[in-house]
């Protein structure tokens, strides 16, 4: 039943999207006594360029290094 | 005054998309009894990667045949 | 797999919930060619207070009659 | 940065509530390394009538014990 | 065309909605060149206690003078 | 606090982007009293044929020029 969504900066790596799936499903199977299978997990990527903070566009508060 | 989205995996063909703005539009003005000019259909297509069920990457877990 | 989500104006019948939850669920299973069990729709009842259109207040530019 | 937002039906206790925070918090944090002040968590509670499962109400193919 | 949806702590009064939805449909006319009536706006109340920041409930971080 | 989504129609310039991030900062700072820095503002892009209005699809209802 639970649905859990991050949204996050476009671009990250398949690994730390499947470290999130299976986190988060953990987590909400302990929190909510429920099966694995009532779990699903969303990952909304964001463009940096799509994002504002303070007032900025990611892109331009937070430059790529 | 409605809003109905559809959340599913990318990649979807137009037809399907045409299909479920013509069904979810009729459907809506028939139970809510408002006029289709009010009713907004959104579909939000998101990579099988980005989707986790049962704790697992649906690209894993429902590989493409 | 799919998630179809209904936003509309708070208030409405259980009888009108079940309606919308049977309809799109059986159209996404024949859009989608999916089994029911990987359906979930969401109905959010948003208060008439809580939605602007057309710049106004929706308890404003639609009073209940 | 980022924004974790859990569905989930309404009605969970404050604990949990608190718990998905912390756990949801730091597990972002340290998947996406970032700082935890960056992080959002948003917590939906939807009642069991506005939620759909293989094409019923929640409230009536999971009723309450 | 544009949704626009605010999320907030619950408990804003009707007037600072009423200027939500008259200065963002305002404004979205003047960026995107659309007309109010394509405007449609939404503020999604959150429950102080269902809004976690830097790990903590808001209830907690911020709690009411 | 407040996140500020915006949902239009897929590829709007950079500047209107910012536009968007720096306006609605700006009048939620004022509306709610609160800081810059506590407001995120997201904006999501929608491609015109994800996007039904009156049962068509968008692409359909409002051929690009």
């Amino acid at each position: 039943m639970p649905i859990l969504k991050v949204q996050t900066w476009a671009g990250i790596s398949k690994e730390k999207k499947r470290d999130f799936v299976e986190t988060l499903t953990r987590e909400a199977v302990r929190i909510l006594d429920c099966a694995p299978e009532a779990v699903t997990v969303l990952i909304d990527e964001i463009p940096k360029e799509n994002w504002g903070a303070a007032g900025e566009l990611c892109t331009e508060r937070f430059p790529d290094k």
